[in-house]
């Protein structure tokens, strides 16, 4: 397999890809509402998730490809390679505020990550990792991440989780938000996970998320020494939706022993 | 009183401060904490502030100045010509961002706000206002703010207001945050109020801030249509720590009314 062309491509695509969104800036978006009025969705997500199907299945006709739009396959298991892609993470910031979204497009082999780019298209910043080779800033290496505690941390989460919801006893969350050096929200799980990467956080959570969410994202982080699990500290299988919780070494741990009580969340 | 040139050298001066910001990104930040470890300060919020004495003294030496660093006056009313300055709003992001903090300066003329300055140094956005004479980002007019409804709103809040905490009931924050499209946090009121300006979020409240930090976004927030007030309703009197509620119309008063239930909060 020829990875280096498959990262060579991925990275073009990516930059095209949000050439178009930049364009699209100044233009009247057209936006639908899926079943939940939450979850918007534009014309550009669909246009984009089609443009990196067309653009996989010209080269890599054997990729099999999981996007959030419902564009590419379906299937119950990460034999092979596969890509898993975001064409907006954060699609509401993105209509409303035109930045704090981002390109999300991780592919794996055999459900290991290999390739994870993070496009924040506002800011022309593309995150990549190639497993084994560090992670960059556009040009720039990214340092490996330190250990830290949780009353050094700034950490992303929602409000949503320290008040009574069906996913987690927000009872755990609290004490975690109140130890904190603060806590901060922007509505992208794809660029809090690489706010981690770059030490802009220090750790985020969500409830439920689905891979390809977080699939780059977790490339990029443990390629920085960042550990990426759910949050019943487990393995993330990127077939179903799962809560997640990335964070800097040491407080990882903490998290799932000391606030989160190693419960089945 | 020759408001032109006032507003001519406050953009000035606020661009200068902007670029040795900026200049300073690479150097590595000599932080010392304050009383509370939450409120980082490093050198560059000092020599920021001192900057502004410096400039205003030498040209206005009859204004007064409020400014965040305690360089500047103190005193118990807002008579004459008052310069409300923060030299960084979320210095916390400044140091662990390098973005997602702004300088903020208010120029107030017996407590009426005549000049907003809110400058986004990371994006080298400058908003700005003069009573009376609209809102902008750099050269673009801002629009002037629609009525919007709690489910279609974006509200700025941070997780610590719908925890049990003693300035506010969270019981009646819980219901805001479950019926409105979505929240975020950010760690910087002045850009937080800036976001309502642009409509990247359609209300902003916080429980405890000074008058430094809101000077500036009132200005622009107000210039628009928008409201600001302390979460009891009340106009702020800019001489003493309060809370704060920014939104687009109709919406501020729905918040007050609905939710906050004109509260003494």
């Amino acid at each position: 397999m020829n990875w280096e062309k498959i990262d060579r491509l991925a990275k073009e695509w990516v930059m095209e890809a949000g050439k178009s969104i930049r364009s699209s800036f100044d233009k009247t978006l057209n936006i639908q509402t899926k079943s939940n009025p939450k979850d918007l969705v534009t014309d550009m997500d669909k246009e984009i998730e089609q443009f990196f199907i067309r653009k996989i299945r010209g080269i890599f006709p054997e990729h099999r490809i999981l996007g959030e739009e419902g564009f590419g396959d379906e299937f119950e298991n990460l034999h092979g390679i596969v890509w898993l892609i975001d064409p907006i993470d954060g699609t509401m910031n993105f209509i409303h505020q035109q930045r704090n979204f981002a390109i999300s497009v991780g592919v794996y082999e055999n459900g290991i990550g290999k390739i994870g780019l993070v496009y924040d298209v506002a800011h022309d910043e593309l995150y990549h990792a190639f497993r084994g080779k560090g992670a960059f800033m556009n040009e720039k290496q990214l340092p490996t991440l330190k250990e830290t505690t949780v009353k050094e941390s700034i950490i992303g989460l929602n409000a949503t989780w320290v008040m009574e919801n069906r996913r987690i006893d927000h009872n755990l969350l609290i004490p975690l938000v109140r130890e904190a050096l603060g806590t901060r929200s922007y509505g992208t799980a794809t660029l809090e996970m690489v706010y981690v990467a770059t030490g802009r956080m220090d750790a985020y959570l969500s409830m439920r998320l689905s891979p390809w969410d977080y699939a780059a994202g977790a490339v990029i982080v443990e390629e920085l020494g960042g550990k990426v699990t759910n949050l019943r500290g487990e393995t993330l299988n990127y077939l179903s939706m799962d809560s997640l919780l990335v964070a800097k070494p040491g407080l990882h741990q903490t998290i799932l022993k000391d606030y989160l009580k190693d419960g089945k969340w």
